[in-house]
């Protein structure tokens, strides 16, 4: 997705061989125009399946999945990364670590909302080590979903998360894919 | 805001006299063409004022604001709950108190986002005690941006954050004040 790969190039800033921050649009502020841009792209990458609810995670994956739903007509449930004491046991859980913030979550999804019925797409902003997705896809096979596929606004290709995933079979889709960001340069796939 | 109302009567759970849950289109479920109408009704609210950015918090504040952003074409900042480790010290900070989690979150908003040129709307999901919008306005204060107003999606009529808000000059829009949920049925005012 050229717009994409164009805004990372004029607002990422490469904080070190590994480390890409994207905070003017997606993480700390967040580029409406983008998002829907976004949002139809990944909607055209899933032209050929029927998807009944979108799946994301806070924070970051919201705007993007809610563009998505948007476009296609779909609700978007997002996980917790910890309990509230407003929701019930009600819950499908999973454990993540975050490499970033280096604690693990545990995540969860009311049971109201996601069901064997469902076709589902999960959605998430980053895709480095995969811990997050994999979280979503327990959450998912726990309910009994079928997952169609898995959208990435950003994957870093030179971490194994994609690779992961892809080896199982698993649909990846990627909007913007880093070969490297050795000396400070975004290098795309 | 009749469709809200139409739907928080329709699928909100009133659990006590003061707890109402919406779930399954805001706080764990979006609905995002609800959202995308919602964001459509702010703007028209603040049809009258200079908006440059959205500020929020979130997580279920994000999805609203990004639709009032996509609409009026500004971009959303987001307050996160703590702090991550990716983050620098370019941040202005507040504390809010919780009363549905009972615990006491700093919020962080980037210093680079937010700046005295700035004309801003806050936006949240809920309005109760007005302990989250509190300390949003003490962070757009510190940046010194001027905050042309605050919009709600629901406001708790019966809490007093409204009323302290407006008592100080504030101008607050909220598509929904509920006057009471007692016997578990939703009164708006």
């Amino acid at each position: 997705m050229e717009l994409l790969k164009e805004k990372i190039v004029i607002e990422g800033k490469v904080l070190s061989d590994t480390v890409l921050k994207v905070d003017s649009f997606l993480n700390l502020q967040i580029d409406p125009l983008l998002m829907k841009e976004i949002g139809e792209e990944f909607a055209n990458r899933f032209k050929d399946e029927v998807i009944t609810k979108v799946l994301t995670i806070e924070s970051s994956g919201i705007a993007p999945a809610t563009m998505l739903g948007l476009t296609i007509g779909a609700p978007v449930v997002f996980a917790r990364k910890k309990k509230s004491l407003t929701l019930s046991d009600n819950l499908y859980t999973s454990k993540v670590y975050s490499f970033t913030k280096k604690e693990t979550n545990e995540i969860s999804v009311s049971k109201d909302f996601l069901s064997p019925d469902d076709n589902v797409v999960i959605i998430d902003d980053f895709l480095a080590n995969g811990e997050a997705v994999k979280g979503l896809l327990d959450i998912a096979n726990q309910a009994g979903c079928k997952v169609v596929g898995v959208g990435i606004v950003i994957e870093k290709g030179f971490q194994d998360g994609g690779k992961v995933l892809r080896d199982q079979g698993i649909r990846v889709e990627s909007l913007a894919i880093i070969n490297s960001l050795n000396n400070g340069m975004v290098e795309f796939v």
